[in-house]
């Protein structure tokens, strides 16, 4: 992602009727989101006494977080490009029928990227989700909210991610192992719902009953 | 919130101890990419011909989603200032039984105050679902999937600000009020998140079964 641009820049793009950025890119952004949040509750423990036996952790993790948030933002990039190769192949000449098989193929090949794309976001989010839970559990506790949004964060761009997927594989031309791709995605992205709300009810019982 | 700073100043902003911008800023945050996805499906549905019979309500949307967008930024540049005003009030003097009284009080007016942005952000997720609802409906269905992501950040939204409506009703002196306070919160969020898990069901299985 282009990370010059302006805030404003990117809610103008995104609202525009522009191919790009669309839902695919705001999804992994929620992933840069929630492992930015990750990061932060990390800088918010390391140094404090209280999470004096939690400092070696935090400090892997916050290298870790680090890394998340790099992978995203790649992510995010490779979503637009994919989407636009989509776009790119839609344009091409259809008048005879060599033209059509070709566009067709182009089309098919440029699909499945980007359904590949997406579901990087979806792995990349059930990997994210166990050291979410460690800093929510173990980090800085004035900052559980945040630790929480972050994993709220992580399950929106699954969820988004997901959907991602599933648009394109309706597009694929061979619907049995479209329906075979989406089905493995499908798991991992409600392996991710549950853990989260897991996670999300045990953080609200937590700060409602102390 | 400051529309003129790069991605790259505000992720960077985020990840640091600084206090602000934090969790709460992120889930109003959601709330703006959430409307600024609902004003990009009705870009691509106004003006096509497929989707003639609804262009007056798309346009009447696309004015809500660009009003929805801007009170999520207030709402976003809300919660950054009122967190600030936490910290403030817990840096006040406490070295007499008067300043201590007072240092008190101000944080728990403060605190009180954190608290009511965030629940503010629920009941606008609230009322932006429904619009959402109709554009993933009748807007244009090359862009279920943006609608579905907005719906999926709206949920987000509300999630990640009942967590701060949480964390602040937790350091309240009057847990009574804070209870009860806390209680109507969670109702709204939780019509939010079954509402939106219904909708998302319903867009996976459009997608899923054509």
């Amino acid at each position: 992602m282009e990370l010059q641009k302006s805030l404003q820049n990117y809610f103008d793009e995104l609202t525009s009727s522009s191919p790009t950025p669309g839902g695919g890119n705001v999804a992994a952004l929620c992933g840069v989101l929630a492992s930015s949040l990750g990061e932060m509750v990390c800088n918010l423990t390391i140094g404090k006494k209280k999470y004096l036996d939690f400092e070696t952790d935090a400090k892997e993790l916050l290298t870790k977080f680090e890394s998340f948030k790099k992978d995203f933002l790649t992510l995010a990039e490779r979503d637009n490009e994919a989407f636009d190769r989509v776009m790119d192949a839609f344009k091409l000449s259809k008048k005879t029928e060599a033209q059509k098989a070709f566009r067709n193929s182009a089309i098919d090949h440029a699909t499945l990227e980007a359904a590949l794309v997406p579901e990087e976001v979806i792995i990349k989010c059930k990997e994210l989700l166990p050291h979410l839970e460690k800093i929510a559990e173990k980090g800085n506790q004035n900052s559980l909210s945040d630790s929480g949004v972050a994993i709220s964060l992580t399950a929106a761009a699954a969820e988004g991610a997901f959907l991602n997927v599933a648009i394109n594989c309706s597009g694929l031309s061979n619907q049995v192992t479209a329906k075979e791709f989406l089905k493995k995605s499908e798991f991992i992205y409600h392996e991710i719902k549950e853990k989260s709300a897991g996670l999300i009810s045990q953080i609200i019982k937590r700060m409602t009953t102390k």
